[in-house]
């Protein structure tokens, strides 16, 4: 399968929280139109999305909410379980611990990890945060998929390094941008490039 | 201008990113190769997303870093004052009411609301939240650029239709996608889009 860009990944995920929005209203089909008028984009968008997946839907019948649902999940990952480190529990790292959205979406948190001696070896939620300097032997011993960072951002491309042989994925909440070490995927949440993208949308709004 | 997609900009914000590190470590040029190396891109992209804005740098001898930072602070629109308030004043929007961060890129907090009497009335950083009873008269009498929702996830798309018509930007933290009213700019900061992009990324690689 060719490179599917990311703007689309990202609109496959708005289709599908529409899709369970609809699912929840009740609706058994529904439109490229309104799955478009929902996103704030266009039916043929829509239909370009997903046929970059295969053939779904039935002119002038719609899409199986439920099927598409499925569908996307499938695509986009959701419910395979993945394991998951969580380094730096500070603020963010806290309540990232604490968040249980990360089970939903099928991330187990497996450890945390902080150099703090006020933090290690509390606990939080049901594990014992443990000391960073454990960290690459602790991911030998008992792999992970992913890495989440919360570190200060002085730490954040170090531990990126760290980690990078052991993981397939990285979420990043350290404000800086990391490289990702060779064959992993990084992803950032990040309020300063938020707030960027949208200083330059009200500039030529 | 013509559009630019949302891909070349989150790219302008990580050179950006790169050239201030640049500026610290005392670099006065920099090469399209240097800064895609840093931003997992290819020189050749880097050359294209800044040809989009302009002529910068010569053949062989790179970009000037002073030079080329002050020119993408104003394609982002960095600087220029905006004024903004937070609607849910929760975990995150208390987070958000004090960090320093708004501030650094230009976004000036004048008011913060909620509906929690808990909360109403409150003192936090130099701002006392008001009734979101109060938003639109507010809104109409002293208006802002940017609504920053940060209210629980039912809230979101009423609260985004209720500033729709005063505002120009909306930064939506609550954990939905909310569909952006006429004429205003929409950015999410979403960690259960970053996971299901992530979860993508692994199920792929």
């Amino acid at each position: 399968m060719a490179k599917i860009p990311e703007s689309t990944i990202r609109r496959l995920s708005l289709y599908l929280r529409f899709l369970e929005a609809f699912d929840g209203e009740g609706a058994r089909t529904v439109s490229s139109q309104a799955l478009a008028e929902r996103g704030g984009t266009t039916s043929a968008q829509v239909r370009k999305d997903l046929s970059l997946f295969g053939s779904f839907g039935k002119r002038g019948l719609g899409y199986s909410v439920p099927d598409l649902a499925v569908k996307l999940r499938e695509i986009l990952g959701i419910g395979v379980p993945r394991r998951v480190v969580v380094i730096g529990v500070g603020k963010i790292g806290m309540a990232l611990v604490q968040y249980a959205g990360l089970a939903a979406r099928g991330f187990t948190l497996e450890r945390a990890y902080d150099v703090d001696p006020q933090v290690v070896g509390r606990r939080v939620a049901s594990i014992v945060v443990r000391h960073a300097d454990e960290l690459e032997r602790d991911l030998r011993r008992d792999p992970v998929d992913v890495a989440i960072i919360a570190t200060p951002p002085g730490a954040a491309q170090e531990t990126a390094n760290r980690v990078g042989p052991s993981v397939r994925g990285i979420l990043n909440f350290a404000p800086v941008t990391i490289s990702a070490p060779e064959g992993v995927a990084v992803r950032h949440v990040n309020v300063e490039l938020e707030l960027e993208a949208l200083g330059y949308a009200l500039r030529t709004g």
